[in-house]
């Protein structure tokens, strides 16, 4: 039986826009490859050349520096690999995958960059939100999580490429970007028919495109129209909900720039993982950090990076949402963490063992064989 | 204006099945990502792994074995890339990026194969339908343009590798899958967050997915109740009408195993590019040679390899259709291009310096800049 559902797991997928499912199911219909010379194949290319125009305007980038990947994760590759650039640990595991995770991140979860040129910054964290400047000739720049929740064309100037996702910003899975600017260029990857001006072959994903475009196009006019600064005050008011509630509630990042639909918080001694498993249960989709490792137990390695302890940064749990949630909602929520917060440190108390928050996360890492197995049930299903 | 349009380029794009649309839409209400261990994120999983298990049975591999990407294109890279493998000259630039091409191929388009496990060999021929048979411990087979038309399970046994497009049997454009065996696995090239049990990471594409999964069903249906044996029978009278109104007309392979559904025929001296455009504004979508090449003139590789001459190589188009293609279809694209070959012919004769085919083919390489312009045009629109 599926009981009510909330979802605020914005950052590992947005629910698809219906602008996006439209544009899709119209794309269905054109039945050509758009690498063919007849007039069912330029009716695709026409598609594809539509949404390319669609997203060089909203990134404020030429047409021809458009490439479309089949997501964020081959944009990645095609921009970083064999070019050993410098990243931070805040960085997602498909850049952290091609770069030296040497740059240091400050207290407020600023990387510090040394010579631009040779490094990789993110534009804004998946986990906790956190927006980078970025330093002006910054090589390369994750912009996956940013595109759709704040303005990203002025943001994004200073990098010389940039990587975007369909997914995350509420088009589809399956399609995604890189944005080149004038004189660079990358090395193909996929090789063969030599589409995407030879960067990138492959018959293009022309209904996934058409939704990425139309998503793109809706999610900017949100971010103009102030939709998105009003996602930010719920975050706000979501935030102090927990914190009137329990006093040693940690938000990770409160004090720097955010993005305004991304909140991370740990309650020490109560483990992420069990946190996600039982607001499941009680109907609420939240995350322990990002989503992309499938069947692993994840590093939080933008935790570290940003020097948090280990009772914090195995307790965090990620709260992201966007225009469509409603306050109560997020009030829903709220309540019922607190609620099931307040069960947790009862259960707690009564243990002899867990006089303290060190032991406590011992005693947590050497989790119950029952709820382990149902743990992991869950991550290969 | 749009008049009544007849499609008879499946090789390039196949139409879209309604049970892959279906099956798509009603994955895209899935809002989970397939990593998230929520609800919402085990539902998305759930689609996944139900397609994985219909491609398993498909290609007779286990679920394991089936590695989910962008499309052959993907998929060819990431079995060949960096195991130099021989091949013949017939495969898709997609296979011929990675492989060294010195295979020789028969003049009855069967290629001869040295050392199996060293060497890589299409299922079937894009241009001209030819079907191989595989060797014994065939290292990798690409068998994108076979699959969905002829019966592949039992074919495929004797290869490690398989390659297979979603968007060539009437899935959408954006779906590939490679097919491994017991014990043979690949480097990842796309890394990441894990997925596909890290041999690709990136979020999976699901609705795509599902939709590919969809189509593969329907099309091992089509295949086993015999419809794709009336497409041969279809294409059989197609060639006869052809034959019976030009002697002259040379149908390439037409004496070896073909997919049921392609014919590539040439008329020295008219110019495949030529004939593309005219059956294109006549309402014929057809194409001269595989459409993946988008903008660059082709090579004709497939035809080259199986040492036919320049004259029938540069003349030859490609028609390729499916069951939903109606005789009247097949007549009616018959009737017109023996049409416009008169037109051609007459044309020809009234030039004086037409007198033989060879001349015929000088001249029409000397393309009238008009006509050059118009084809440039058709292929970068």
């Amino acid at each position: 039986m599926m009981g009510r559902r909330i979802y605020l797991d914005w950052n590992a997928s947005a629910p698809l826009r219906p602008e996006a499912r439209l544009a899709m199911i119209s794309a269905m219909d054109v039945l050509g490859n758009p690498s063919s010379v007849h007039r069912e194949g330029r009716a695709a290319k026409a598609i594809l050349e539509s949404a390319r125009a669609d997203l060089a305007d909203t990134f404020g980038r030429n047409v021809d520096d458009v490439v479309f990947t089949s997501g964020a994760t081959e944009a990645a590759a095609l921009a970083l690999s064999g070019r050993d650039l410098r990243a931070s640990g805040v960085e997602h595991d498909a850049v952290l995958a091609w770069t030296a995770p040497v740059l240091e991140t400050r207290k407020d979860g600023v990387v510090q960059v040394d010579a631009p040129s040779k490094c990789t910054l993110q534009l804004a964290n998946s986990e906790t939100g956190i927006v980078q400047p970025l330093p002006v000739g910054i090589s390369v720049s994750d912009a996956t999580q940013a595109v759709g929740k704040i303005e990203v064309a002025d943001r994004l100037r200073p990098a010389l490429m940039a990587i975007a996702s369909a997914h995350k910003l509420g088009g589809p899975k399956g399609a995604g970007a890189l944005l080149l600017s004038d004189g660079e260029d990358v090395m193909a990857r996929q090789k063969g028919g030599g589409q995407e001006l030879g960067r990138r072959s492959g018959t293009e994903n022309v209904a996934a495109i058409a939704g990425f475009a139309a998503a793109v196009k809706a999610a900017a006019a949100e971010v103009s129209s102030g939709d998105w600064d009003e996602v930010g005050e719920l975050r706000g008011m979501l935030e102090d909900r927990l914190r009137d509630s329990n006093e040693d509630v940690v938000i990770v990042g409160c004090d720097s720039e955010r993005l305004p639909n991304t909140t991370c918080f740990a309650m020490p001694g109560w483990k992420s993982e069990m946190q996600v498993i039982q607001m499941d249960l009680d109907g609420f989709a939240i995350s322990a950090g990002s989503a992309c490792s499938s069947g692993k137990v994840r590093d939080r390695n933008a935790l570290k990076a940003l020097g948090v302890s280990e009772a914090v940064a195995g307790s965090a749990v990620r709260v992201s949402f966007g225009p469509t949630t409603a306050w109560a909602e997020l009030e829903a929520f709220a309540e019922n963490w607190n609620r099931r917060c307040r069960e947790h440190k009862a259960r707690r108390r009564k243990r002899p063992t867990a006089l303290n928050s060190s032991q406590c996360r011992s005693a947590n890492i050497r989790t119950p064989p029952r709820v382990q197995a149902s743990g992991t049930q869950a991550r290969v299903n």
